[in-house]
């Protein structure tokens, strides 16, 4: 999305050209990034001049209908063609974050006089960033997740397994020509203190039921957690729900420009109070192309927020065999009030 | 499924120990192979020894379901853990083809005194050449794609768009509790002509029409592509299709033990005769837990055919915007005949 940006920094860096490769033995999400396109192919990207794609002969179509880029196909070999086009910088950006150590080997091999610079950082600092449009692609990605959310829990009597739940969210969700942005989750009962529990085809137990999802809207990812109850919730359950609640809501008061993502970590730690201990996950990561991506929220994170990211709040409590709770928006960060993009109430449907 | 046979070529090579790792920054297919495990986390294989796989604590519960080997859940951090299991081993096997470049250079600086050494050929090798077990999991996905596409020309009637078809192909998927092992294409047409057409909302075609598709049993990839004609074939379109039938059963007869793959793939090209120009991609690939892994079967292969292996022989060729034929079986090599494990009859179904 941010093309001319990359362009610059590249000049900045003192970098001719970079090379984003999306290959099958190594997808790189910000292939898709800059292209639009989401089939195999070398992005190539001059410091200045027109950016284009070299795809093999036979993405040539799909990749001419997606992407608003050059495309070339080569023909006899890939290397042939990039050598054409590229000549023989000594300068060479590549994503070291992506590229594995044995392709590196063999870009070494063909240009041995090349210097192969890793320009991940730069990209990383373009992507965490969104744009306008971007910003667009992700309201409607979670507009579309909160409307098959509602949908979901108006037929939730109907359901009898976790799968057949999964079940619905994926054909709704395919209803509106989308897919999902990662494996949905439906954790009921003891299952649910597993953070990544796969649904099963087993009946939905009683107790406290953690629906975990996303699609995709223009390639951009939502991601949302809600939680039902089935059954009639104790006095403590509710208590706990709305520890959690409070936590959550609190917390998002935190994500403004400037917070520190470590701090912003501890205070959601800090706020579950006793239960910070079973908390064992992230509290959130950026959303975009990938569903996780930088920056992440985590005791070890260095990065500070900044308006235009957009990143979930999902604090968690697990307590092992028993149960699990954890509720996730997905936040705007702006100068003042963070805009939560996942509109659904955050209120614990009870199912009788 | 060798992780026996891994450990001995460690040893031969004088590697105390091997990491494979299964990270969302960088997939290895390879880490499910020996797993059976498909979450993140680290695969430890000692020279001897147990072998054991690290997982984050939110990964413990689901890696213990599905693994077999010894699981541990690290608690305040992986690389503190990893280093209390290995020790300071001065070599250290790890998969090339798979870890990043800024992976590596984290590793390095991490245990600054280890070489880390490439094992992945030595992988490649064992994973090439497939396990009984793992024959009876790809004749078994196989076998259900067969019954799928049966099911599917039974109701070929009914489709109206290329997305019709996805659809039924992905339910009836689904209704066997499997899924696809790649984006099925459905290809009418001019479309056809895109050998990775995606289906799409369009009415379909008169003329061919291409479905190429797979499903997993047990993680293991089919993959079969066969052919409809929607309408009256001309009898030009009908010799056409007999060519192409002829070349690929012909093809068959040579995947035996000892082929050389590139001999294979010349072979495929003259056997489609003045049509050989329009076969714009290679003849062929290995099937397993990836649906495109070694051996590969094009003009640039190194590769010899052995016993066990099992690769698809998919010719096509593709008349830009006018049309697109391919017919592609799984085939298992042996000494002599070789098993086609793809049993659906190759005939062109005909559909007025």
């Amino acid at each position: 999305m941010r093309i001319k940006d990359f362009q610059k920094e590249l000049k900045r860096k003192g970098l001719p050209v970079a090379l984003l490769f999306n290959l099958e033995e190594h997808l790189n999400p910000s292939f898709y990034y800059f292209t639009r396109y989401d089939g195999y192919g070398c992005l190539v990207v001059p410091a200045t001049g027109k950016p284009l794609v070299i795809v093999p002969p036979m993405e040539e179509e799909r990749a001419k209908d997606t992407t608003p880029l050059h495309v070339l196909a080569y023909r006899k070999s890939f290397a042939g063609t990039l050598q054409r086009v590229i000549g023989r910088p000594r300068n060479i950006g590549i994503d070291h974050s992506t590229v594995p150590i044995l392709s590196h080997r063999r870009l070494r091999k063909r240009m041995p006089r090349a210097r192969f610079a890793d320009v991940s950082t730069i990209i990383d600092r373009l992507r965490i960033v969104k744009t306008e449009t971007e910003l667009s692609y992700l309201r409607k990605a979670c507009a579309m997740s909160d409307d098959i959310l509602h949908t979901c829990f108006d037929h939730f009597k109907k359901f009898r397994t976790e799968k057949d739940v999964y079940r619905f969210l994926d054909q709704e969700t395919r209803n509106r020509d989308s897919v999902f942005s990662f494996d949905a989750i439906v954790a009921s009962g003891g299952n649910a203190s597993q953070p990544h529990h796969r649904p099963a085809n087993v009946k939905l137990k009683k107790g406290f039921c953690v629906i975990d999802f996303g699609v995709k809207y223009q390639g951009y990812c939502s991601d949302t957690t809600r939680m039902v109850y089935l059954g009639r919730p104790s006095r403590k359950e509710l208590a706990l729900y709305q520890l959690m609640l409070d936590a959550q809501e609190h917390v998002t008061t935190l994500y403004t420009q400037g917070a520190s993502c470590v701090d912003v970590f501890d205070a959601s730690v800090k706020a579950l109070g006793t239960y910070g201990k079973y908390f064992i996950h992230g509290l959130g990561h950026g959303i975009g192309v990938e569903v996780h991506e930088p920056p992440s929220l985590g005791p070890n994170s260095e990065e500070r927020l900044a308006t235009g990211m957009t990143v979930t709040n999902e604090p968690g409590v697990y307590l092992p065999g028993k149960l699990g709770i954890r509720i996730e928006d997905s936040i705007i960060v702006t100068k003042k009030r963070p805009e939560i993009i996942t509109r659904i109430p955050r209120v614990l449907r009870i199912i009788r």
